[in-house]
């Protein structure tokens, strides 16, 4: 699940009667009796399955989150649809896998426990009403931190600003989408189609976690994505390596010299071209990203590697402000005990290509066509025919993926200014201001259909294991990203 | 099931009344009206299963074929063992899929077609016992052609002989050993044991198809081959490429540039001293080999590629006279629709070397294994530890498979010619002599544990199917063979 919240900034006439810091302090006092609830509620929305293969998950998931808005008196609640009938389109499945968690652990049935279980945490049965929470206690079920969270901390703050008296200074419209992990394919027609409606002056989207450290975490970008599918070709047979060895061409000797052409040992791309239309970071982006401390030597520790592909970029210089050229998977023919002495007939690589500001992912793609032409390859997007493999030494099939945009937010806009200023005040530590993420999501969607700028707050632990099995949220998290989120809705554009 | 045939010579006082050629035409008018007999009992042969799968089937073959054996008179026929108990060994299949086997075939239930069912051959019931047998029709079944096709012709050809109260010149021992679709892993232990009972001066082998043509051929030797397992590392688990992309290290990627540096674009390895070893073709042999019809052209017209490996290397050089290095597979990750968006933690290749006369096994992985240290890898014959990953950029473990060398009988040994010449005087035809095949069977084994040379005489039609589904043999190569190898049993070698 994927929730995109936002707030136009129409500003309220209500009294401002508590600065920002305090309005905080209020919100915590007030909402912390209700931890309990709020828990019980957030495993209850938990247990809906979300898999995707099934639509009428995302339905009952969608039903459970309108019961939340209405308890929480949020009114004019609609379902937005991209087509008339408001079929939900055709699903592919990133289902979980449950024999893949840890014993006593299932993806739909909640279960806290005293830790991460990976390091000695226990199995704790649900507490009594007025039971201690501790703060560091985990809840582990599939979506509780991505991106069930988000829709948890959002409606959760915007409830916890109302019951404590307090009202925000803008108007707040609350949008939620449910087809992230398949790509947000309808996303793009759902702006589109609902463009009045979904009119704003700013974008707060809550996804992914917060910097390894702990610190709050403000992302004002992310990276565009587009996958290329090379496949290379040899006779149309797979051929005895010894009846055919030395004289038959071999796919995946071709695909290993292809490839290696395009990278050189210290990781720079060597496509003609790959990093000329990039948008270099600002003075404050090059500011903001100097600040933020250097994860590098605790990550490869724990990933247990010796050297970084470059040895010359910053973690996060290599993740901020270039594009990418990487392989996702090789194939040939089998490996191992599942060998043959055979020379393959195809070899397939799938690579994908990481876009900064700047980039098209059409032209991007374009690029790395061109340079497999050059390797002396006829780029074809699909098979060839017998005639054209009789005629041309070396084939190359390649087919791109549907790739969008990179999108980055100034970070000197006002607005940017002012998330930045309502993040600070609920914690004494540093904020992290990241200009960019590694990642990718379509926000440029936001700003090329909307001409809006997307924020993107994260509030969960970086340790939640997004996306595999054990997926869990640090319960403390939650409560600081409701704070994290009535700040930003409290904001006084005045 | 592999069969052995060997004779030693010990010459016979038995008359010598007929030539060669004569003896040969006298053969054939008096087994023809046999071949209705002959067929349905190598059908019944055929409906045996031999699919490893049960170390039962092995034993249910070779009851039958010494039931074949005694029927025609073969006294003292014994089981060999490698071990003492005469346990068949651990069994990995090598399984038939009945699945891929065209509509109305089945392996092991042998069918007789006018023609190849792939050019429009039809399937044809069991003919009469009188019925006119077309030497053109195919009876399909697995081991048809590869390798049952030898103990028929062995046994006919010996059976020929004697009905047509003919007597070899020589002793004559039968030897079938079934194991070579596994490797062969006990044939040296049992030439070892039994090598008193086997001593001989010359083996004649009976496998493989006869060159494209239809023409008889002899094969004087056999490429050696061993394989190379090389894995190279990454982080130690799979990693977000947007999180971390140009900043992890990427092994498909390490693996590629890696691979790349061990071929050039003409097909020469770049691994050093990789040909040094080799022990080029004598004058015969390079005058055996020009001899021999390009089939090139038209095996690329049925491949459908356009460029051969090396341009300056025939086809039959290309197999015959040069060590490979072939990639017979490559995995990472996944690719296409199984692709997903990150780093690969491993990449695996599997390559395989195929050796000629003066290659060593190891000699030839040593050397690999020094190209890949040159390239500033930790070679290591097992996954790496922790401290390993951290201390060393690239680190590459190779696992290399029982290897075997090459072998090759000199084609100027006077039972060379002797075999030769009897060949030729069965058919009018030129013959094709083979320095060696491009393929590997190891028969090292017999000049190093029996110091005794090999000739290999393959009987069946080359487009066989041999290992694949649809395996045929055509008819009349059958009686062909019979005739080839009775020639060679009547050779007089005083």
């Amino acid at each position: 699940m994927k929730k995109r919240f936002y707030f136009p900034l129409f500003i309220f006439a209500a009294a401002h009667l508590f600065s920002q810091d305090q309005a905080i302090l209020k919100i915590r006092a007030d909402h912390e009796p209700r931890h309990f609830d709020l828990l019980k509620e957030y495993a209850a929305f938990l247990s809906l399955p979300n898999t995707m293969n099934d639509p009428s998950e995302l339905v009952a998931n969608a039903e459970f989150i309108s019961g939340m808005m209405k308890k929480r008196g949020i009114r004019n609640i609609q379902l937005l649809h991209a087509d008339a009938e408001g079929a939900i389109p055709a699903v592919y499945g990133q289902p979980v896998n449950p024999d893949k968690w840890a014993e006593g652990l299932s993806p739909f049935t909640p279960q806290l426990a005293s830790g991460p279980l990976d390091k000695g945490g226990q199995l704790l049965d649900f507490p009594a009403a007025n039971a201690d929470l501790n703060p560091d206690w985990r809840l582990y079920a599939r979506s509780a931190a991505d991106d069930k969270a988000g829709v948890f901390t959002i409606l959760n703050a915007y409830d916890a600003i109302r019951r404590t008296g307090l009202a925000p200074h803008v108007n707040i419209k609350f949008f939620f989408e449910g087809e992230e992990e398949r790509g947000s394919t309808n996303l793009g027609e759902i702006l589109q189609k609902h463009r009045d409606l979904l009119r704003a002056d700013a974008w707060i989207i809550c996804d992914g976690p917060m910097h390894a450290s702990g610190k709050k975490q403000i992302t004002f970008g992310v990276r565009g994505d587009v996958n290329l599918h090379l496949t290379v070709y040899g006779a149309k047979r797979p051929l005895h390596s010894g009846n055919y060895g030395n004289w038959a061409p071999n796919p995946a000797m071709k695909l290993v010299r292809l490839l290696a052409t395009m990278k050189d040992d210290e990781g720079h791309v060597l496509v003609d071209g790959f990093y000329d239309d990039v948008i270099p970071l600002s003075a404050s982006e090059r500011a903001a990203l100097a600040a933020i401390p250097d994860p590098a030597p605790m990550m490869q520790q724990e990933l247990a590697f010796a050297e970084p592909e470059s040895t010359t970029r910053t973690f996060l210089e290599s993740i901020t402000t270039l594009p990418t050229l990487n392989i996702n998977g090789i194939v040939s023919a089998n490996v191992g005990r599942l060998a043959s002495n055979i020379i393959p007939t195809t070899a397939t690589a799938t690579l994908d290509l990481r876009l900064v500001k700047g980039n098209d992912s059409r032209r991007q793609t374009g690029k790395v066509i061109d340079h497999i032409r050059n390797q002396g390859y006829l780029v074809l997007d699909r098979e060839p025919t017998d005639e054209e493999r009789l005629a041309n030494a070396n084939i190359a099939t390649v087919r791109s993926g549907t790739g969008y945009n990179a999108q980055r937010t100034s970070m000197d806009l006002p607005v940017s200014q002012l998330v930045i200023e309502a993040v600070k005040s609920t914690t004494s530590q540093e904020v992290v201001l990241m200009p960019s993420a590694g990642g990718s999501l379509p926000l440029y969607l936001f700003e090329e259909i909307l001409h809006t700028p997307p924020i993107t707050v994260p509030v969960v632990n970086y340790d939640n294991n997004q996306h595999g099995e054990n997926e869990n949220v640090q319960i403390g998290f939650l409560w600081n990203g409701m704070e994290t989120i009535a700040a930003i809705m409290l904001i006084d554009f005045k």
